[in-house]
């Protein structure tokens, strides 16, 4: 079953010393990665760039070594971004193929580059160069859909909107309080980014294969070079550590289930049954079949799309499961889920940023649904409250009221006086103020509540988190 | 925020009647699904034939028109075979694309081929297509690695091992018998792969977009010209099922599950405690920093993409949590997470039956090793139960037993009889042929157990289902 | 850290033999399984029941043993039934709980009864016989949940509402239609379950710890006691297999997946905006607030138990990941996500059974519903193809009929002929047939469509499968 | 299918007041929290005695009411705790049981105890205040295992083991750096619930049913009162938001991951192959039928346990997807997963943290360990690049030296000088230094290396986070 002569060293590999036999061709397909890690190019030339620049000050490469590293890197750098350069399978993957052709290029010195490094630091570091950048990305797209969020409610202020739990009905709220709930759920997300930017931020390059170096490098400088806040503190661990692509993954998965919740809402608002809101023509698309179609598309795709980043997350957490310490191949399967978050997700809140800009509220229809379901109930038993009945009591006389109103086929607000103290004595004339749709939205003046001089303060404030000139 | 002047179809999309503006370019990206869709090429080829076929019967197309749209179908085919078919984001999918790509081949007959279909059913009926296809292959594929368990198990017939439980050392087994665990489970794999196959394969086009046609349509000759078992029952249900889907996915996630347990095997019968398998340096890799190393990376591979299958199970989950009837865009997200699903399946089983090909065991080191761990203390267990001590009282004579070894630093075999008494008087010298390793695995002829004949059986029973000849 | 003087076999429990130490109190709590297995009692004491049957054909019990044994299980049996026997942590599970409540009562005679078997085998019989029992209860319940479907598509029967595609009013259906696709869901659920039962129901008992036994046991007349099929084929298998319960839970998940849908639907009907149905007061809650709510509490809390369904199923998944072969003790940890399924999923089938009992459908509303949204648009088109102008073109010409429509504000019903006729000169009187809800849905007689009389057959062929007599 | 006589009030829930028919008793089982909300008692009363000392403030209360109420809950709890209050299905959940028992013993007083707040906010409210104790029980616990590692790592100061990549013999390492690996894990996940903490830390009592209340509430007062930093700045956002349990849960994957890692690395090193740890007697269980085992259970259901933690996550995440704003019942099945993932990873970290006293390494095995696997490979390439070959060469010059060996069946360091120099020429007598395990130890002093001198810094440096003195 095996060759009856080896050649040590046939193989062609970077690593092929003692390797009796090439590897075979199903192989190099089955384990190669460079047809995905190609993405993280910019960051494997930095990080080699910055890499050689401190072996050079350590004086294990020599400044000519140095500038042809340099120069050589950036040439190829320019020809993988103009399309040019060509990846080879066999090479597995972006660090082996960018060094390849760094020696094809500039011999000796080429080879010297990798001098305290080993490949699992390596993309570790170029992994977390990438991440870095990703949660900068994500967080200018949170504000962006936040900008969205913070110009409806600016631009529908005064707006009311029945306000629904268990979507029903439940009290009358502003337009822009909706709006702002969702801002607060964004602005969260981008609190959790931060948190993951900043754990993340350490720089693993050094710890080479999985115990360090003995050759005298200086991986402080390297940090420094490249953005890092430190180094990591433990070699072992840096090796075999994808707690940041997983952190970063469950960031991610909040994100896209707050889209989810909002893209619900945008395609109910789109029924005909209840006609909030309307999505431009070119934002939405028609059936192949039916002609009188148009399609909320884009929050059906949003929604559905929580499925796979929900799903990215299940398979980092699968992948670590059970793992001995430190570095195994698994660990190459981190990648493709994390990048195909990173494309969800920024793609969903670009065009749901576009779309907010493209969608625009029926407050008629919107204002006509507050008048029925008996959305200002509360209102009357918190007026009792203030009449001292208790609470309690109070809930179970507006629930009479009600009652009583869906025998008659009525609201509220359409009974007389006199039928309401049938309910309860202290019921006065002054009970219709409460029981507007306009009146009850203003009272709710607690803190956070949609009460319109409360909403104004929250635009602003959000406005001025954002950056946003009134 | 509209347009001001309105031009009722003005769009070029083949829905766009009603339409007023065009769609965003921004929109067009981000629902497009040719990019993934292409793949579906064949089936939705195939289903439209035979709906221009029955169309033709059913006197909606001239036998004119359906020569016309045929042969555009299969140049079209050939084109994409080719590679030389342009498809277009704007067009979305596979279905427009090659409508499209007929109607301006051959014109109205063209025209005329969506009539009595949706891209609801249309889609349904193509993805149905492929995965009925999928099954056969991963089935094909399940017994060659099948074919691998039971070569190995034929090829080292009579070599034993220790049996694990707790990653303990347990009793001794054949190497043959664990090969042909792996067997009965990938069995039930190609099993359950089958109900799946036989659920699926029912046919869907006719339903149009989800309350059937009036168009006068033929269904049942559709499904029969397209291999089908019937037709399925409601079109509301077809519309929206993914059920197909999902439990395909499933059936795929116990696979690689399987392929994940047999992984974690090879990686640690390849490490240097257990060096019970060498598998062939083709089919191993080396490290860029650690010049020694020769790495099992396949099975990690293999044991680390059981995550990305579980994780596309997840999304189709989440996918179709809480949808309401019938179809929803955010069906549309159902194949990318299938497709992968499929490559990796599939070439998991591929390069796995190929390594079962290229390994081999250290039959000494595995014989070795069932020497030590007193191993077969259940058989002096039993021999004692065969004199008449209850089970629980043998058990906690040989507990004591061991114990007394443990101490003493030596194994239940290197006891003397008299050592031996005097934890039970039953003991006699014939006890010595329980406690060999041999004696042990040949003991165990009930069903299923691990006793030369037994095995000899099972081996003979797996050749015979896999058509395999001795 | 160890004990200076260890003393052998001074742990009472019954596999205490070889440790010198007692189990710390700690370890007993965290590895206890009792608090939750006990529910396995009646299938544990008729599987040991079963093997001490078969240890008395073989000679390896006396007839006198076995009646003690028996009489002893029947009785410990009927004690947990009372509730009045004392489970003990200590003891682990229910198995040792029970063997050592024998002994106790019985003496050695039930020493005798774990004679060629293991509690890794035990325990795999105990959860096929308990999973095999609870396929037989999901499969009665879900024909519960299916005859309230095809109770409400009868008693419906006429009704007309809009189907609904993207949460779009698309074409006009039956009510009774939109049960039925119900049914089909419900129904591939129930031919899953039978599927996975008929997989599972091979006996692993006597397959020991993992290599089978020597003593002379009899698998086959085990499992023919017990109901089974047969017996599995490999005993290492047997040992760590867990795909039962993993294909058990999948299925579950797509039963409450299904369950998730129509619950989204019933709180969509039952909202202010909708109002298609009435879920009657006493499957409703009101709120500790607001007096004026009446929730759909039911079908919220069965969407979101969808939830810790595919949670289960996750669990399971991770669980076996990369497991080795055989019975690892992680596999403990298979039982409370499937007794967790069991429970949500059993609960959820019978109250939704009962929620269709509890509700009615608001047919006048649906009806009202259908008459806007452009609805028997594709009936136009479908009317210009019979009239020979290709589908594709129809679709334009209806497409720009609609944005006509929406320019006027009316429905298509509401143009004249002559205003039909400027996008078609084949458009005639007779169009108005077709534009209306009734003549739409009764001309879609393609099989599986929405025709009455295609419902019809539907209805009364389901009633048969369900037995149901009219 | 309606009472004929509707009599308005006449449940007794409540919410009763609107209702005409009683809750169906199923209704109330299926939908009752109360068996698993008793948990929360104590942060139920909390939060109504702040809430209380709130409305008497605001001159809602008098100072006798609010007297009654403090003193009422401060009795109600007592009985709890001490399990003679009982719980009562019918009220659904702890706060209508709580304010229920509370009315029933002061009157009137009680009654109004609920104004100004919803059930909504109040379980927000519960919810919070618990995970907060519960970020503080497990960062103690992370503390907890940590102290154990450190411990460890002083303990075996010196002793050294290989460090595995790919489950191969990779590098000699100590034996103090590995569990100091596990020391930056655990504190990273300590990291994690700081932040988590912090972000939750905001309390939501006062935003009522979900727009706030009109009646003059101070949350603020409430919020400092409970020790919260602030309150919640939205009423909608926070009756619907679940992001602090879904982090919470993801960091607690997190960590159960990190220990499924050392407990896959606790059973390898149990096992007769690795025999690098003892586990003390106490803290294993044997075998039903082997008399002879010993098996390393608590870390075998640690691992297992990280499917229930994922699986919980899953639950939650599921759970939440495309739920429109703000309250919908669904999200009453936030709270099992949760409390399951407490009870599961606290107790986890305990066992875990009493394990690492009961563990001995076997330090002559592991330093054995070390002198096969040609561990020094990568120093024989450094120690060629420090004498100027370029890393790549002298890694190829590395791996045939290291093929021959394999040919001849010897380590490196069997070679003599005159073998060695037949690779290079540059490799002199020195050479047999950096070939040493402890050499090459020593010689990896980059940050994070494993030179003891880096890692007795790193010792000192943890037992300093740790507050623990030397």
């Amino acid at each position: 079953m095996t060759d009856s002569k080896k050649q040590p060293g046939s193989s062609e590999k970077l690593w092929g010393g003692r390797f009796a036999e090439k590897t075979a061709a199903s192989v190099e397909d089955f384990t190669a990665s460079i047809q995905y890690d190609s993405r993280l190019y910019k960051y494997d030339i930095a990080g080699s760039r910055a890499h050689a620049a401190m072996l050079a000050s350590q004086g294990i490469l020599s400044r000519d070594e140095l500038e042809a590293i340099d120069s050589g890197l950036v040439e190829i750098g320019r020809e993988i971004e103009a399309g040019t350069f060509r990846f080879k399978a066999e090479l597995e993957d972006i660090h082996m193929n960018i060094e390849k052709a760094l020696v094809d290029r500039i011999g000796p010195a080429g080879a010297k580059l990798h001098s305290g490094r080993s490949r699992n630091d390596q993309i570790a570091l170029d992994f977390k160069l990438y991440l870095r950048d990703q949660c900068d990305l994500l967080m200018e797209l949170l504000k962006g859909v936040n900008r969205g969020f913070v110009r409806l409610a600016r631009g529908y202020l005064g707006a009311v909107m029945p306000g629904y739990t268990h979507m029903q009905r439940a009290q009358p709220v502003l337009v822009s309080h909706h709006m702002l709930a969702y801002f607060e759920m964004f602005s969260r997300d981008h609190s959790r980014l931060e948190d993951c930017r900043r754990r993340l931020n350490l720089s693993p390059l050094g710890c080479a294969a999985m115990a360090g170096t003995g050759l005298p490098i200086d991986r402080e400088q390297v940090a420094e070079n490249l953005g890092f806040d430190g180094v990591t503190a433990n070699s072992m661990d840096s090796s075999g550590d994808r707690d940041f692509a997983i952190e970063f993954t469950s960031c991610c998965a909040m994100i896209q289930l707050h889209l989810s919740r909002l893209s619900e809402e945008l395609v109910l608002w789109s029924s005909q049954e209840f006609s909030f809101v309307e999505i431009s023509d070119k934002f939405c698309t028609g059936s192949s079949i039916m002609p009188q179609k148009k399609n909320p598309d884009i929050p059906e795709l949003i929604r559905g799309k929580s499925g796979r980043v929900v799903g990215s997350l299940m398979s980092l957490l699968t992948l670590v499961k059970g793992l001995p310490l430190t570095y195994n191949r698994d660990l190459q399967e981190d990648k493709e889920p994390v990048f195909d978050v990173v494309d969800t997700v920024s793609a969903s809140l670009s065009i749901m940023a576009e779309l907010l800009e493209n969608l625009e509220f029926n407050t008629a229809t919107m204002e006509e649904a507050t008048k029925t379901g008996f959305i200002t109930a509360t209102d009357l038993a918190d007026y009792l409250v203030l009449k001292d009945v208790p609470f309690r009591e109070a809930h179970g006389i507006v629930g009479r009221a009600v009652a009583y109103c869906l025998d008659k086929g009525c609201e509220l607000e359409d009974l007389s006086v006199d039928e309401l103290t049938r309910f309860s004595d202290v019921i006065a004339k002054d009970v219709f103020e409460v029981l507007s749709v306009r009146g009850s939205v203003d009272s709710r003046i607690s803190t956070g509540g949609t009460a319109r001089v409360r909403v104004e303060e929250a635009v602003a404030q959000a406005e001025k988190q954002l950056g946003i000139a009134q």
